[in-house]
């Protein structure tokens, strides 16, 4: 098991989807920052479930309770451990599923890997392992913001309806709407389709974009922690994503180097570049451009259809969905991408502290 | 910086493009591995510059030698340090870029973080360091070969021309050609395109595609440390890499559920998926079916052209193409690729030994 | 701030003195340990405040619950998470200290390094932190307990009483008093004068011994993480440590080597040494010899006597003992130095499981 | 293995006793430092052997080059590479231990570890290891200087000769004499026993005592990297050390709190304290008085005498000293024991910059 993310702003993270809690600790931010308790909590309730038509029904209020490392509403350096119980456990709905592998989900591969597994609610494998790392993330977005720095995430993709590039948008919109998606008309096919892929009792994947403005030059450690390899293997961590590009991306493969390559020139006295098709890295650290990277989330695994499958002696059986799950994942997942980037910038703001005498 | 790699099977690698060696040492290989020498070079000689009319024609030979940890042919379990020497720097190639940011490459971010910077050749930021993560990969494949595990990567994209799909592909005959794509007909397509870039004094990007067969159920450390996160990881701190998905990738997110689960069967005992776009891995851990996954190169960011650019202190000027560069890097790269796979695998490898009493 | 410990077998503690509760997550436990909850209570116990006339009047339960990583009593090889809330703070105790520094304590380190400080009851720096601690490495010793591994520690100094070498005494008695010390002559002598130095209104050191059992031959990671060199950490890390010494010690450096190497022989087919000046240890690696080892604890800084000190300001002024404190901090410290005895030992049985093919 | 050390200012050491060479990689060098090659050599010159009639005779030069990370004299930020050859090898001199275990050396438990053992000069066990901890340490040295920071390491003990307290020491006149004591008349005493010890082919242990001076407020990381414990495990790392104490150590566990306790004063604006106990460290965190601590030392486990011992299938044998030791290893421990505390505060330097906003 690997429960930790980061260097030197680092949380640990622990928690079952049907056990008593779940929570973190955050080790490593920097003393005396102002710990806003109700931001946190808005950061919660964008990710928690039953906040809309188009998302899980179950009921959770994920209010949170900081047990250490702040006083008199600051940050004290020392750990800060963060629990969130939970309340809406419906175990019973997951008996059937005690011995038997839900196909797409982890059920499987835990049991092979640690020969037993808390099957209620995916156990550790379930997406409210992530309630955790948006609370942390909360914290780091509130150290990010004393530098000016500004993460937004949106949906930019679900199943084939997609929005125009992240330029052409107004990211101030993005919680305008249920599906989180800054275009109006856009949001509302979005919506459309993800409601009727919930009445087939299906689900379907999406994609999340994330911008990230205001980042000094200097983020990121090569040649291993490349601040995009960080933001990718960070992403790639949230459940359901298969895949990540920054920048032109896949895209840009197809381009030539001198109709990709980003001249520099000199606005102001500042150091700027024309184009972005290097997404704000370059050498695997920030250049001071926006950042911007696409994430890809599969079809949620849990569909309300039978389904052949196996149980864990090799016995050929069906499994059925039950539980209460999303139909697309991806309007929820927009403060976790971001929770997740604030994370690793964070962990670089600290880092490059020490870059130089 | 982080020049660090792994857990348990770990690499720290140095070295700058023009100093006088490059190197790295593995902390963690088991004792009692048999190091085929020739096997090493073998895998360097599939990297190294200069091997073919479309790769840079900047001579290495690319010898290397073992400092330590190899003791009559074995591992001993201390750390194995591999020294390549530099010959053939043309420094003064690069006294040009001295004071001056080339587009797109990391002359602007280094200079911005450290204050300092060996410009020549690219220093650290050169995808010469690669040659260092070749000879620890081979390494790690021969450790892998002891467990029968097959890592097989190959070109799957150069610009707009790609291949079939992997199960569509014979991959033992990807070294058949200079590309390194297992389809010869689509191989002859590509290398003309690489050489009409090559004239046109121009680059293009290009689509590695690896494939793994063979992993035993149950790598990957979740929650952060996933198998495919760790592996995304690895492949973004590659030189000149913009993407990463796996299995069914940023496609996948098009379909349904229903349409993208992997129903599970017995064959034979044994459990399998019918489909595979999980692409081997879920909930972070391997399930025994083939992984495989793609890495998106950009186009090189040096072009024997002119472009406009700015130095150090804000001028703005000219910057032309000098030394010798790929014209595309993604034939170069599959040993690269298979290297840190091989690497993340290893190190998997080791941990999972420890997942259950 | 660190507050994780080990590689593989990984703690994470938080909580200060007299926030609302303390706690530890243990990332890295395999999955399957039988996890006594009954027999972690004891082992809190052990060390809970307010136990005997000898310590710190303090009342704590230091009941626990267990969050995470347990499923129908076995560990899931999950991140297991353990809380204990804080009870019998009396933080008011502590608004005399909240600007004035108190004198070998870590008051002003802290505001000097943080800017900020929970002075209540010294916060993160109280030695109430080690609660965690001992409820980790109960874990740890049900995983040792496994392999047969035994730990056991006792009181063998208090000020200038001493009892004889661990050899000569029966360390199963070593809770039978309330000083900790198996030698039941030695222990009355230690009480007497513990108690001695309270009505003094005074403190006192010692010294804590600790004697390992049944452990396998290779435990250890040369070069830097030499068993010796871990458990001297994982000491002095512990509140009040100021020494650490193993098999000949101190003592040992006027021997001559011809009297204390410690000669091979083989004992019914087993390879032994006639003496033990390597303490169990050979090359940072265990021998399969008794580990044995001596802790030092200087006299709690808490006195109940005016000191002269200075306030944050700088300003001289006084400052008295308030509080409830220990005499003598070695009783309880017993089970604190078996717990981090048992988190190395854990970790390094999981790392020795990768040192060969 | 672990043969790494350090969080931010990183080391990871390689090479065998009679390999082709050994070395070190650090990683996390701040930019912008003037190495000094003269320096490093010098202080590999303290460590040499050869230097004088009271150390082995081996002859090495301990001549370095480095392959990376300098450029223009100064760091770069990227990692420094230092190499340096073994020339002076007699592995024949050790053909006798292929299979037979020397006592109190590392032979067996190496053996059973790693299942195949570098017998040569003790391979990668062998003190020849300290060689790069030294280089990496003057480069520590280098930065601290950079601060102010001192550190004076000297022989305080050479069997039951010791010198009076620190504080009554001339620490600049350690190098003076070939045993390294900055006190003329006990340094004679030291030298003439030790000679007697190599005329009786046996070896003796012996104290090395250190002292950092102008260590800033603020370095170390409770609660588990305290900053004595760091030191703790960096000493301890070392070949042939049994034990660390700092401050009043082991003695001061006989004293009363109100004896022991360091109280605070102003001196012209600064906080200082009247005694200095806690050996310039409060809570795990440095308080700006005088860092100073005891390493100590065995005696040699080579000896030029006959001793019995077992062979590798069991057979009882005898083993006879051979090749070229030390008779005590403390003058030739200085410099190791100053640049592992170089090492540890260099590291704490880095750390300490992101303790607050």
């Amino acid at each position: 098991m690997s429960n930790s993310y980061g260097t030197l702003f680092k949380i640990s993270t622990f928690g079952e989807s049907h056990g008593p809690a779940i929570g973190v600790i955050i080790d490593g931010c920097p003393a005396g920052l102002q710990i806003d308790e109700s931001y946190i909590q808005s950061e919660l309730d964008r990710r928690k479930p039953g906040q809309s038509k188009i998302t899980t029904q179950r009921k959770e209020d994920d209010t949170f309770k900081i047990l250490s490392g702040v006083f008199e509403g600051k940050s004290t350096g020392t750990p800060i451990a963060i629990v969130i119980e939970n309340q809406d456990q419906r175990s019973k709905d997951y008996s059937h599923i005690a011995e038997t592998f839900r196909p797409s989900h982890a059920d499987y591969t835990y049991e092979s890997k640690y020969g037993i597994r808390d099957y209620r609610g995916g156990g550790r494998s379930s997406a409210r392992e992530t309630a955790a790392r948006v609370a942390a993330g909360a914290i780091a977005k509130l150290l990010l913001k004393q530098h000016g720095i500004d993460i937004n995430a949106y949906v930019s993709e679900v199943g084939d309806i997609k929005t125009p590039h992240y330029t052409e948008l107004d990211l101030s919109k993005t919680e305008e709407n249920i599906v989180r998606c800054p275009d109006a008309v856009t949001a509302e096919k979005m919506i459309a389709l993800i409601d009727q892929v919930r009445l087939d009792r299906d689900t379907i994947g999406g994609i999340v974009t994330c911008v990230i403005k205001n980042t000094p030059v200097g983020l990121g450690e090569p040649v291993f922690d490349k601040l995009h390899a960080e933001i990718g293997k960070a992403m790639l961590s949230i459940n359901a994503v298969k895949g990540f590009e920054y920048g032109s991306g896949f895209e840009g493969t197809r381009l030539r180097g001198s109709q990709h390559n980003d001249e520099f020139y000199n606005e102001g006295g500042k150091i700027k570049t024309r184009t972005n098709f290097s997404g704000g890295i370059q050498g695997g650290i920030s250049n001071g451009e926006d950042i911007y990277f696409n994430v890809a989330f599969k079809p949620v695994a849990t569909i309300m259809q039978d389904q052949p499958s196996v149980d864990k002696h090799g016995n050929e059986t069906t499994v059925s969905g039950k539980g209460r799950h999303d139909p697309c994942v991806v309007p929820r997942a927009v403060p976790i991408v971001e929770a997740m980037a604030a994370l690793v910038l964070a962990d670089f703001l600290l880092r490059a502290k020490t870059s130089r005498l």
